[in-house]
């Protein structure tokens, strides 16, 4: 065997054990990892992606066969493309009644407007038929001061055990963090917007 | 009128006031960015969300009636909830034939598998009529250097102007971030997995 040959075999001998070393690390964690019930997801930083990701839970779930709902807090006048995938698809949707927060410019209405899509946000809640509720931009009714907070973490602690609630939107308050078990936070590198490229049905909403 | 209801007009007038600053500026930025063309998102970081958010987008250009396709480079042999879901809705599902790299161990086999499943990516980032190609798990392909940089580059680079492409993974490939228009990093925060709550199906597949 060559010298070369040799260096190529040890070489791949070493790719092996790191690839076993890994291996046995993986099915520790999941083997360490057995209860089952609902999880608390919170999506939140300033980057692309936190919608799109709970939007992408709900059809996950959906292709499991499981029952969905959406609860979307901050809704621009645009066409959502995922809803008329979703909602055929069994997944009902409940909208809040005001544009984008910033273009309302009224804070009496926005509030009303808020509590009216929490209370059905409690409902769903509430309802163990259920598997996943996506609250989508939740996150601004807090940092807005148009939700009550204690309210919202009542109803999250007593939903029933197995559902499962992913929560959407920039500066999540740390009170949901805490309740939450998995976080994770979406950084900006880049924005395509930066460069001047348009927002764009089918990619961008 | 008493010195309290006036605070609470002053306060209300300020809030709009900010509201109004807000949504100027976010005018601005949207009237700024007029080019129309394809964009290339890449989700990595080490937090959940990634691929959730590139199934997501997937969802979304559907619902808009674009044609979209699906390349998953790492693909354990759970059973994927989306695919069940998009696929009946036209969305075609092209996966490397091996499971989890981690599982294989065996170099050459991997190598042979991207290879393969390159091809089928490079035939969808050639072709008009796709208007949005994920690369669902592609970082890893060149983090183990099991696909050639500049083969992935060239596909990315020569692409039909108006069609999105979404890469996910870990640890980006430099090159790739430089490329991309929109980059997110996805950190973990927490995992439920630490909490020891398992992987459930048609919420973590």
């Amino acid at each position: 065997m060559s010298e070369q040959d040799d260096r190529e075999q040890t070489k791949a001998r070493r790719h092996r054990e790191r690839q076993q070393r890994l291996k046995e690390k993986v099915d520790a964690k999941i083997a360490a990892a057995t209860e089952e019930r609902g999880v608390l997801l919170v999506l939140t930083g300033n980057g692309k992606g936190k919608s799109t990701a709970g939007f992408g839970t709900v059809a996950r779930a959906v292709g499991h066969g499981k029952r969905a709902a959406v609860v979307q807090f901050i809704k621009g006048a645009w066409e959502c493309g995922e809803r008329n995938l979703l909602e055929p698809a069994g997944v009902p949707f409940f909208v809040m009644r005001t544009g984008f927060t910033w273009e309302t410019q009224n804070k009496e209405q926005d509030i009303a407007a808020a509590e009216q899509t929490w209370a059905d946000a409690e409902r769903l809640l509430a309802d163990p038929a259920i598997d996943l509720v996506l609250l989508d931009e939740l996150t601004y009714m807090l940092s807005y001061h148009y939700l009550d907070l204690e309210r919202v973490l009542s109803a999250l602690k007593h939903r029933p055990a197995h559902q499962h609630v992913v929560i959407t939107g920039r500066a999540c308050h740390r009170a949901l963090i805490e309740l939450a078990d998995t976080v994770s936070e979406v950084q900006p590198v880049k924005h395509a917007f930066e460069a001047g490229i348009k927002a764009q049905p089918g990619f961008d909403y």
